[in-house]
């Protein structure tokens, strides 16, 4: 059969993915949620989350209704594709939607979770990864099914050649990014606002426990640990998956290799979703807590997918691009880069390696001391990763044919992207276990289950700290590799419609000015979400304050805090910060556009992505090493809970909450949907400028 | 007479400059130093600073050693200008005696400055700004005279033609540059050190004052304002004004221009030299010690230079560029981004405006909400800087002709540094001024003279903490510039030897790789230079303690502390910490070249200037405002001195310490050193590189 003919198997691997999530629910719900006081906390939970997600995604239909009437006019007055204001949408429902399942299913199973541990330490885990695993297989499911139907409606629908398809879907991808931003900005501000809010004034100003149930903000923490690290993470590499697809077709088109440079990818893609389920099944483990012996299980099941995914790259490639072996070389690379980064960022940010208990020794001179040693560390932190997407950068486009030909070279970085996040349905799902075992053991704690029920939950949870570690690491390479194959779809963009305005060397001042706006543009977007975080965290330690001071009887248990007020708070705070933030990565290509014409794009997109993957490396690695330096001080070391080591590097955490959960993963977002925003607003840039 | 006969004028500039320097210093010497005991203290600064001058200049001849026999050898097998190892070692020994001059001259005015401000302020202001005048003319008169030199040797010993003379002496920056390196950063090493150290101990544990003389790091703190602020700022710009003028010559000739090309930027820095002293002669006040008085003195006088050289510049360009007045407006649009930038640094991080006032008001919520402030505060602040340089780019680039003729565009932003450059005489008197009188503060303290006279002390102190900001930011400015006129250079020398290698596009894989490895150096840099800080301070805590714990009737102030081996252990630290990051900028470059080509390099460049002005801009504006923060609540603010606010403000300043005074600055020289070690090493890497 012609390569031509076989486009179905995207469906087909879109279906495999969504019917193993579904199974994987379906076995979830048959376990049971515990005790009415877990069900009754579960519940609030949920009833948070729900809330959440609806205000949320309202105040982004709003947005999308605007939107979607510019891209309208825009395509009236034939600027962009017909099809963009439509793909607009699916994009944005879709990456909306695998939120909503995967936190759905995240806060179904969390009572479920502390409830299973309480039977065994394999049960616990396989909850909660199963929790993760949902998570996982619907985003690429539902990648997989709006580029597969997308692919079929223009193939079929309106006979479409290679060419066209390439060209026009790669503008599809502005839907997934928009709701990418919100769930991202929006989660991470409510998950820190919460976390530092019910910290400030429970474990500091009350000096009551972590996870108390008496602490006002207690339910909201919890909620944002689904809402920022499942809703934000999955919608964040929903966007990394369709942007990398999507990028590689308009790559392989303009490679010349027609429907094979099409086909590639997406069978890729397929080869994948198979291999990371066979791998999910290798993820099982005794009955010690030991952390090594846990991370191993989860190890397993990543690499064992990552190796059959390699395996079967080797023929698929041999056959669809007549044994060009370069290429299998570039994906090869890009599934070594996404472990590699991985690792690395797992070494200077889990204390049991030497750069955070060095971190955790600078805590006794004091907190100032913490925070130079920790913004040290991550700064040292991002030569690694730029060492290893250098080399993927490298190796992919000169294994791809670079060196003879440009454009063969260009597909091969897109290709590397798709390679690394091939396996993304269960990385996914290492990952997104993290929150639930983390909401787990908050369970655990609040409806008094007994000390083994906390070990095993403790166990679990701290094994999330290290995936999340990871996955985060995994999740800002993917992120700069796909905003890489971006940028150079939108150079070919440009290079198509009127090549004579192309000149992007980097002496030409809208180039050289454009990169300095990138910079800015990474390190404005960063600092809005921190000082959002800071402001939402403040109405909040208004609140937790209020409730203890006039609920009476709350201290002493004998009457219950008020809940939701809270989670309205956190809400309503996160919806009204991240407008600005979202704002500017929207508004600051167009304006550049308009005034640099499309040179001054390209250097915006070059420099916010190379700065924005540094600066996302530092902020990532910086606040993980200052969380789990204050997590070995209360394991005991430095004079443990309690002693000024421990004051000190609790400042350094405090510091660090925005850094890793807000600003830094809100980055990967920004410069991809910087480069989706240039892609789509590309013709009316180059009809329209001052420079 | 032709304009090829006229350069006499650059030999007479630096006379100018020398000699008035020279009549300043005088003036100087005449001043009393007061009485005995301030005679002592400001002899024991002094001897501390020339100790570690002797010292650091030793070090560093091994280097320039090792150095000049590389490049002996490189000459010798005709990889760079015979010249080379020359200029290198000139460069080398003008910028440090520019440095050494200036230091000397700062330890001799602080005890004056104090005794003069017994007299009245104007005279204590006169004494510490002509200390900062006789630093700021050395700078240009000795950078002038290198200059001027080896344009005379190569053209009437060697009969060099200007294409020659610009290719040859965009080479000899290096020596400068490598000096520079060393003075930025060891000095800002010792600086801090010592700062952190006497702070640690002496304010937080011993809870003696600032600038006691029982505090044993009390000499060495003193001394650290010399070394780091004097002569490390000196250095820098000394860097910036010749590598502007030499970027301009080679641009200047690539351009078309021939002589007139050389020659105007040598015309401009005589005028900015005349306009600067015109200048000086405004700066005096009255007795009121208000510092929007004083300040407005300061001003009066830089902007009259400014003024003067703008107007200068009007005939100036008619002349010599044969009436092409865009570059006229190239030099002015250098002179205004210069003082804006400036301004807006002073915006950021002066307490009498909004973004330090609310900063200091973060300080309630405790030492965290004050680090992610500041953090956000200074990262805010990249975006006018960005703005403006960026508007000076497109200004100098269209206006210059780069709309019809590229290369007439990039003399244009040459010419724009050099403009920019050009009042540095004065700007940098009014910079210099300020650790004068931060010792002069410091000596009265420590010598007890009467209230009124620390009165006058603490708002001559101020006003200089005002100065170093503006300067700060120009600094930061013009070294952007002057690195992106390195960069045009080395593109331009490169397309002179083998055009056909360099292929500078956004998307040739080592141009990106280049990008990313850029903006990682920035990151690796900085955070070896905070973490150097830290491990130099450190050896000082623990010395103060001994001190303290050991010598009996110290704190009773019946013995004295030691002070030389404070001293000592700055030294020996700011040495030895400043190898690895020195190293670091010299070998990044050659080694990405030899990796990665021209182009590597080429991207290196524009990634390390991009990230680089930004993150010089956010850590100085970031410590700048921490620093002023805690002086706004000191001044009463928030429960003033001794406060919860105050305790969570010094958090922030001791996290600002290596920030504003080591990291921030000594990027400067990175972006700078960087480029001209390209320069130098570049026909090594056409002649051998691996892709």
């Amino acid at each position: 059969m012609a390569v031509e003919n076989m486009f179905w198997i995207g469906l087909v691997g879109a279906a495999i993915a969504l019917i193993f999530a579904f199974t994987r629910a379906r076995m979830i719900m048959t376990y049971s949620e515990g005790t009415d006081l877990m069900k009754e906390i579960a519940a609030a939970v949920r009833a948070g989350a729900n809330a959440y997600l609806r205000r949320q995604y309202r105040g982004v239909a709003k947005f999308f209704v605007v939107m979607i009437i510019i891209l309208a006019v825009l395509a009236f007055l034939g600027l962009v594709s017909p099809f963009v204001p439509f793909a607009f949408t699916t994009g944005g429902i879709y990456s909306g939607l695998a939120g909503f399942i995967g936190m759905k299913i995240a806060t179904s199973s969390n009572a479920r979770t502390a409830h299973a541990a309480h039977e065994s330490l394999n049960r616990g885990l396989r909850v909660a990864f199963s929790s993760g695993a949902v998570m996982g297989f619907t985003v690429v499911g539902l990648g997989m099914l709006d580029v597969s139907i997308w692919f079929h409606i223009l193939k079929y629908a309106f006979h479409a050649d290679a060419a066209t398809i390439g060209s026009t879907m790669v503008m599809f991808g502005m839907g997934a990014s928009s709701m990418a931003l919100f769930a991202r900005v929006g989660g991470g501000i409510f998950t820190k606002a919460a976390d530092v809010g019910a910290d400030l004034v429970g474990k500091v100003e009350a000096g009551i426990p972590e996870d108390d149930p008496r602490n006002p903000a207690v339910i909201a923490d919890n909620v944002g640990d689904n809402v920022g690290d499942v809703a934000g993470m999955g919608a964040d590499l929903y966007e990394s998956y369709v942007g990398s697809i999507l990028a590689s077709f308009a790559l392989g088109v303009s490679a010349g290799y027609g429907w094979n440079g099409l086909f590639l990818p997406m069978a890729m893609a397929v080869v994948g979703i198979i291999a990371s389920l066979i791998g999910t099944f290798f993820i099982r483990t005794g009955e010690t807590t030991d952390q090594k012996n846990l991370l191993g299980a989860l190890r397993k099941g990543t690499y064992i997918a990552a190796g059959l995914s390699a395996i079967a790259a080797f023929p698929l490639t041999y056959f669809i691009m007549d044994g060009n072996m370069g290429i299998f070389a570039a994906i090869v690379s890009g599934l070594v880069a996404g472990v590699l980064i991985g690792y690395f960022t797992e070494y200077f940010t889990s204390d049991t390696y030497k750069p955070t208990q060095e971190l955790a020794e600078t805590s006794k001179t004091g907190p100032a001391t913490v925070i130079i040693g920790g913004i040290s560390l991550g700064m040292k932190s991002t030569a690694i990763p730029i060492i290893v997407i250098g080399a993927a950068i490298l190796v992919s486009y000169y294994a791809a044919g670079g060196g003879a030909n440009a454009s063969h070279g260009l597909y091969g970085i897109g290709i590397a992207a798709v390679g690394m996040l091939s396996t993304l349905g269960i990385t996914l799902a290492t990952d997104a276990y993290g929150p639930v075992a983390d909401n787990a053991g908050g369970i655990a704690e609040m409806s008094g289950l007994g000390e083994e029920v906390r070990n095993r939950t403790d166990a679990l949870d701290s094994l999330g700290n290290t995936t999340a570690a990871t996955g985060k690491g995994f999740a800002i390479g993917s992120a700069a590799l796909t905003a890489l194959a971006l940028l150079v779809s939108y150079v070919d963009i440009v290079r198509t419609k009127d090549a004579a305005l192309l000149n992007i060397s980097l002496t030409n001042p809208p180039v050289l000015i454009g990169l300095f706006i990138g910079a800015m543009t990474v390190f404005l977007f960063a600092a809005l979400t921190m000082s959002a975080v800071g402001r939402a965290a403040q109405t909040i330690v208004v609140e937790v304050r209020r409730q203890f001071r006039e609920i009476v009887g709350l201290m002493e248990g004998k009457a219950k805090p008020d809940y939701e007020t809270c989670v309205d708070l956190c809400t309503r705070g996160a919806q009204k910060e991240m407008v600005a933030p979202s704002l500017l990565a929207i508004i600051v290509p167009v304006v550049t556009g308009v005034i640099l014409g499309v040179n001054g794009v390209i250097g915006l997109l070059a420099g916010a992505t190379v700065t924005g993957f540094v600066m996302a490396v530092f902020m990532a690695n910086a606040g993980g090493a200052w969380d789990n330096a204050k997590k070995y001080i209360e394991g005991g070391h430095l004079g443990g809970k309690g002693s000024d080591c421990h004051k000190a590097a609790v400042v350094g955490d405090t510091v660090g909450d925005p850094f890793k959960d807000t600003s830094g993963p809100s980055l990967n977002i920004l410069i991809k949907l910087i480069s989706t925003v240039s892609i789509v607003f590309s013709m009316l840039v180059i009809s329209f400028h001052i420079f």
